[in-house]
């Protein structure tokens, strides 16, 4: 006999309001959180704000197949990596959360342990939130974060002569990482402190889609030595061994999180002290250049293709 | 001949998002909006901070029979209205939307400029988003607002003795109100100035519900005079001139978006100057008691039953 599992209808809303407050904690910034019509904080001192908010959709960013706590971990991951991209902290988070009225409650609890400790890793609280029914499970994790002024790093700083750099490794993502990457919060502030990158980016789109919104915002081209792009092993192993099939994962995939940066040359060497400081490589893989175009080293126009929504809709 | 409707498909994610930027204005408080990892503005000054999630879904929240214009409005409205709720003023807004891309890019417009519209009313700017396909559509709105301390209301401040207040009038929001509604911001700040209520919220759930939520919060109950309910007109016509019919709209019915605050007896004579101020009414219609129950003036208990998702799903 199989014992049916209790769904969110058994439950109702408030009752599950009330479950996954149980789930969020809280700390002393936060003047007033789940409860009330709005969260209530406390603003930053002398710090400008930082707002976000992205979605996960179910058969788009994730599904069923991977646990709701993977789920969960990249419903908050997200946002953060955003944060992270413009060199900042991260603070409180608002959740919206719609879903089938059988959605199982173990789903639910899953999805929301996966947030929380995504978010507690970099101290940040859930704050509010809102719950409805739909077709489909799809979160939105709306985020508020901060940063000085003269730490924020924009995509439209880039230089020519600035090298350009990333951390981690790329491509593959399909397999593990994009339900398991770790936003790179705490690197990005190493960065904004030791380096001051003259412009940075995520890489959510790929990375040669992602270079060009830095291109395209800084009005700078870039020449990329190709044989220097760090590969992931899970983007060899996705491309059965084949070297140019895992450099065109590495290039394209999207969903890396990794941090994609532009240093200008007479800072350069302070990356000596990136591998003291941190387990992950940071990698140079190419120049920026004035000609507004993405080329290899051997001048080679590299073509802008990843992952667009809609196009597969 | 019928000329196809051009589609969100059509027209792809990048150039959508440049499309939606030109419908979205910027003030000067916003250091960056759309286009960078993150928005960035500035925090406001010794006041705290207000942070708000909500979402309208398709089938749930709204059908295709509103214009989308009508749906954008609500879906901008339903989080300014929490803003009112805590007597604060909103301030900037991100957008997650999600669509079958066969959607109509006329329609995303009109989404769009609906929200647009509403989030100006208040000078509110939408500063950043996301976009995603899905089986039905979903907006989540969030919003970043302020406060002074001294100003803000929340649900838990009632107190015995104190006189219970509804803007505006209740019931048959099915008809128009739930996509026309206006977020009683102004009203809501006007209290906040002259009268400083001692809890307040939004009808979100119905009159009912929501009173609900003070007394819980307040650890208090409280005797409503049924007989002063203000019935709107839409509810009466629902109710087919059925005046209990139309209490029990008025009564129980979601989505009023009204403000329903509690005064204590020493400034309750401050309301006098409510009609001097705004065009719509403001009802004295009960007062806060002590024995945490919800009473009519016959003592007999005003049952609980609103609109609970996830029942219906």
């Amino acid at each position: 006999m199989t014992r049916r599992l209790k769904t969110v209808q058994d439950v109702g809303e408030f009752p599950l309001i009330e479950r996954l407050k149980t789930l969020c904690g809280s700390s002393a910034s936060v003047v007033c959180g789940i409860g009330d019509d709005c969260a209530v904080v406390q603003p930053p001192r002398g710090r400008l704000l930082l707002f976000k908010t992205d979605m996960v959709v179910e058969h788009v960013h994730f599904t069923r197949r991977s646990a709701p706590e993977q789920v969960g971990h990249k419903a908050m991951g997200r946002p953060l990596s955003d944060i992270a991209a413009m060199a900042g902290e991260a603070r409180c988070a608002v959740v919206a959360i719609a879903m089938p009225a059988r959605t199982s409650i173990r789903y639910v609890d899953g999805l929301y342990r996966g947030m929380h400790e995504c978010a507690a890793m970099f101290g940040v609280d859930i704050v509010g939130g809102d719950t409805s029914r739909a077709s489909q499970i799809m979160m939105t994790v709306s985020v508020l974060g901060n940063v000085t002024r003269a730490r924020c790093v924009y995509r439209s700083g880039a230089k020519p002569g600035d090298g350009i750099y990333v951390t981690g490794v790329l491509g593959g993502t399909i397999l593990r990482k994009h339900v398991s990457f770790v936003p790179r919060i705490k690197e990005s502030q190493w960065l904004a402190h030791h380096v001051r990158p003259s412009a940075m980016i995520d890489i959510s789109d790929g990375f040669v889609q992602d270079i060009g919104h830095i291109l395209e915002a800084s009005g700078v081209g870039a020449e990329i030595d190709v044989a220097t792009i760090p590969i992931s092993q899970d983007a060899s192993r996705c491309a059965g061994g084949n070297a140019n099939k895992a450099l065109h994962s590495a290039l394209y995939d999207g969903e890396d999180f990794e941090l994609l940066f532009t240093v200008p040359r007479e800072r350069e060497k302070r990356l000596a002290q990136w591998s003291c400081a941190w387990s992950i490589p940071c990698t140079r893989v190419g120049t920026i250049t004035e000609d507004k175009k993405l080329r290899d080293t051997k001048g080679h126009v590299i073509p802008q293709k990843g992952y667009v929504h809609f196009l597969c809709g």
